[in-house]
């Protein structure tokens, strides 16, 4: 794409397999889009591609460097293939397109290793079948909010002008592309917010909804659609919205037999009921299982009969809490909300229909436990969300790479057995961090977030740091190859810690907020203290936290499986990182670490900025090696994270000294 | 007008006048509005009115219950007049056309008293000669601002779908009748912040100015216009704006003898430049003295040889700050900024330029200082600015009645010698809080403020209570009259103590702010104390406040002239109401009053509260004798200032509960 930036599909990717001899054997949609990768990178670099469209043609694979072949076995699925190289040819076979595809991606991602050294025959397949990315993206452009709620990388890339852009813009298409390299097969295409323009996308604008799957299907992708639970109402005229009703039910079933003559390949509905003022069954005295299974019966009807793939699903939410609570009131605790809504309705929901929690049980916070609710219902099929955009992460100003914190989550043992990257049968969802920004994500390191979102949805124990040194050798190609070590290892350094950085330099020990209200965006300590939305820290003069202990809090600390349960319970094993989220503690309170509490707010907050300091002095280093525009970005990005973390420094440090009047250990400036 | 309420001139205010027999003598456009008055009330109430327009015509005054004559004493100026009641007759005479319209307006306030008692002579004459309204208004709407900045009834009356009004809608006029009857003689039509579609208002589009003119302008009210100091740039398209280029000089010039074709009697230019964030003379290197002598020698230019009144003036707006402060900079204060930009420059501005101040150093809080700017430029012609809109006093959603703090301001010896109000010399501002609600201004009851303000610039040092009393007797008819005693004590006691009240439950002891950030609305205690924007309190464990005395403090407190620096100075001489502004106290400080502060600010914000309930209580008893749209407005108004009120309560006093640890004295709950 002209002057977009290639992301980790940089053309030099392409050069091992463009400069060779390929063999591609299959037929199908997504064979010809392999196909056409392969030619386009023969094109480019001088190698040539042979297509063999019979399935046991009998052209000799030996002639040739790489062969792509659509035989593989059955018991990898429709997106697992496997990989070897021996006499000198690199194998990828696959059952089915998708594989096949995802095959061409691993060899692309090998590099010239996938040439030059022998192989055993490995098998790969994604351990979750569904990898989505949920696109908070409106037609409608807001004022304020901009169009994509959340979103820190300009505008939508599907819709503009009010309208689909479709695939004609090819902008669509090249991102299928990225997206499928690293693993990602769903996308819901407009905001959980649904709001009156988009409402419409379900029913008389879906044919602008397939346009944008007809744009994503050659990559594997399917699309999903956010839908108002009001729908029957606000489209359809109905007096209710009752998902008990016929006519309800009715209304439904057509619609979506309509979505489906529109789109064969329909993933399925994304819900936000009942959830900071959206509609929902809690209306008409149905639960959430009711809701949900009425939307699930719709889909199996629709889908019944076709052949183009699994059957829908309706994804909805678990983001259920009280959005105007009184903070007088300390027995009321969100954190709580999710699984006292969601846990007595275990075993209720429909095959189809996935209860998607977001992984904490707050709201994406730079540092939280597991949500309970994800190892308590082991009769519903789950989806984890995590948040890529960086709404509460320093908003792509800030690097902030999260996949050290995805892939902790991802590892917990949830119910004391089974990680959380096991229990999400459901899938791995991501609110997308992307937009019609040239690089995609406003920052552009914060393509890291992305990629390593989709390539830990694939392999959910994964080391997340060898998927950024993946990511960054993909997508920084040195101007001069004798500098790649010293490339990578420099955008390494600046990348590797940045959660924990952004984490020193921002609310301490597991509280969390602190944010400004609204936006989300710079420090205000006091700024949801005293809000409606059960986000508090409840600092004085003697201490800070939540008590959420069964002995003498909220008891959220009860919703956890053993061993988790015990562990939260206790400041003396409430890991420090999370103690104030669990306890509320004294200042001087003596930390794991050694250091009591308020030293260690002024030690992290100092620290996080020094760290910041050195992580612009490391990428000033790499000013020779980096594209001058990526550079410029990200500097200019830079400048922006270390003055947002100086006031993230001394307006936390100023906040607690005046409260605690405990001076800092090493006297340090605190205004 | 149909459907809006008739505010402080009802039908009924007429009928005194409208059941007798008038003779109007004199001749001209304000004299015709005079006898349209007077004919419209017998045309309603069965009185007679004759026009004798022969300035010494024979008609024989003794057949009439009122004569109103333009051939008063020259001396009471064009708006004086007399008045007097002997042998039966009320005689009301004029030098000029305006004051008899002022003068039918007093008989309006005599009421049937004007008929019924004699009276001895006396005269009456402005003591100020500009009495003001600035509207914010824009024509163009924000997406979040609305269309008035800091408006809260609604969009503009001047301007609507883009256009202005202009006569034809009719309101525009109902509004200028309702301000001459308190004495308003000139309106800024548009935001002092301009934009870029109103800075056209002063070429291509003037006029729809006119147009505003031409309908104001029959109840002797001039226009006047905000404009930007970059006009010469935006509209000229001239490569500088400099106050001392001549290109420059000439397009203003040019343009302003454009604006008076347009506009034979217009007012002058108001100026906000260099003050967050709008263009100014700094950026040429150049004094505000020379900005504003600019214009006001093109208005001298362009007026003169005019015969239709005073001379054209600039009201250059002294709000100039550094609205990006350092909150870690204890050095600079915001407080000082106007004094130091301005005195310097002294004796400096042209006899047309005026110098336009805010009342208090910082910006319209509930609790200011007078500006010691006012008592510090005896060469300079200074009008003085209050808000009425309440941007910081409850926006029309509390009954706030500002009288009593305006009049405190006005009477204030601010030079130690003469009042404000005599100090006033370029005349009263209010910032206007009417809209296009059909209250006028959203709560009904903040009708109260803009009529207080207008009478108080005719006579600053009138009692303030009087004319509230004066007000709810025009306003509030009983719908059975021998209730008008409890239907005006009810209103009285709902206002009068209002704006103490609301003081009591915000922010405490002069300090300020403790608003939510951007739209000002609702508390938030730290929502400024990490801003840029130099609003801050400082509160610690220990105690709060700003240390502004010259021997400690940011030196705020010298810039007074004696004795208030001195009595500023020290915190026992400094008045309790203002000692946060001007001094950093312990919590456990005792004031006058005899309460620790601590326990001051506990107090208050229970009684405020209280003072809302009870408040509401009376408000709730005169349901049988208020209309009905009136009443059910304002209870849906007490209902959110109750909630409101009891947030600030609890918010501030949990706040300082939580840094101070002090214990309520009268163990009352703190959350």
């Amino acid at each position: 794409m002209q002057g977009v930036d290639p992301a980790w599909l940089p053309d030099g990717a392409f050069r091992p397999i463009g400069t060779r001899r390929t063999l591609i054997r299959g037929a199908g949609p997504l064979v010809d889009t392999v196909h056409g990768e392969v030619a386009e990178a023969c094109r480019r670099f001088g190698g040539r591609v042979v297509r063999d469209a019979g399935a046991d043609a009998g052209a000799d694979g030996t002639a040739y460097d790489l062969v792509l072949e659509l035989t593989g076995p059955e018991g990898l699925g429709s997106e697992g293939f496997t990989c070897r190289r021996e006499n000198g040819v690199t194998h990828v076979t696959a059952f089915g397109q998708t594989g096949l595809l995802y095959g061409l991606f691993h060899v692309v991602r090998l590099g010239e290793r996938a040439f030059t050294q022998d192989r055993q025959k490995q098998a790969h397949r994604p351990a979750v079948a569904l990898r989505m990315l949920d696109h908070w993206d409106n037609v409608a452009v807001h004022p304020v909010m901009g169009q994509v709620e959340r979103g820190y990388a300009g505008g939508s890339l599907f819709w503009a002008d009010g309208r689909a852009r479709g695939e004609l813009l090819g902008r669509v298409r090249a991102y299928g592309r990225l997206l499928a390299a690293c693993g990602i097969n769903a996308v819901a295409v407009n905001n959980v917010n649904v709001h009156a323009v988009e409402a419409r996308l379900l029913t008389d604008r879906i044919g602008e909804v397939a346009a944008i799957a007809d744009a994503l299907r050659p990559y594997g992708i399917r699309v999903h659609l956010s839908v108002t639970f009001a729908a029957p109402m606000v489209l359809g005229g109905l007096p209710t919205a009752d998902p008990l009703d016929e006519g309800v039910r009715d209304w439904w079933a057509q619609t979506t037999s309509r979505v489906y003559e529109a789109i064969p390949d329909f993933g399925g509905y994304v819900v936000k009921a009942d959830s900071e003022g959206q509609p929902g069954p809690f209306a008409y005295g149905r639960s959430h299982a009711d809701g949900a299974n009425m939307l699930a019966a719709a889909l199996t009807a629709s889908d019944s009969g076709s052949a183009a793939g699994p059957g829908g699903t309706v994804h909805w939410r678990a983001f259920v809490y009280d959005h105007r609570q009184d903070w007088r009131d300390r027995t009321t605790d969100r954190a709580r909300a999710a699984y006292d809504h969601f846990v007595p309705l275990d075993g209720q929901f429909a095959p189809n229909a996935v209860l998607q929690v977001k992984h904490g049980p707050m709201d994406f916070q730079v540092r939280e436990p597991i949500s309970p609710l994800i190892g308590a219902m082991p009769g519903t099929r789950l989806a984890v969300e995590v948040q890529a955009t960086q709404e509460y992460t320093g908003q792509q100003r800030h690097v902030c790479w999260l996949g050290p914190m995805w892939s902790e989550a991802l590892r917990f043992r949830a119910d004391g057995e089974s990680t959380v990257g096991e229990l999400a049968r459901g899938g791995l969802v991501a609110v997308s961090n992307v937009g019609d920004d040239p690089f995609w994500t406003g920052h552009p390191l914060a393509q890291a977030n992305l990629y390593t979102f989709g390539r830990l949805a694939w392999q959910p124990d994964a080391n997340p740091y060898g998927l950024l040194d993946e990511w960054i050798r993909l997508t920084y190609t040195p101007t001069r190859s004798e500098e790649s070590a010293r490339l990578e290892a420099g955008v390494y350094a600046v990348l590797s810690h940045s959660w924990r950085t952004y984490e020193k330099y921002t609310a301490p020990l597991g509280v969390g907020w602190m944010v400004q209200p609204g936006h989300h965006y710079g420090p205000s300590v006091d700024g949801y203290e005293y809000s409606p939305w059960g986000t508090y820290h409840f600092a004085d003069r003697d201490g800070i936290g939540v008590d959420r202990s069964v002995a003498t809090g909220t008891g959220f600390a009860g919703q956890y499986a053993k061993p988790w349960a015990e562990v939260y319970e206790s400041p003396e094993t409430c890991p420090d990182e999370l103690l104030l989220f669990f306890h509320h503690m004294s200042y001087e309170h003596m930390l794991h670490s050694g250091k009591t509490v308020i030293q260690h707010i002024y030690d992290t907050h100092f620290e996080g900025v020094e760290e910041v300091e050195a992580a612009l002095g490391v990428w000033a280093s790499l000013v020779d090696l980096v594209d001058p525009a990526r550079h410029a970005r990200v500097t200019e990005r830079f400048e922006e994270q270390l003055r947002s973390a100086r006031e993230w420094r001394d307006q936390v440090n100023s906040y607690f000294f005046r409260k605690s009047g405990v001076a800092d250990a090493h006297g340090r400036r605190i205004y």
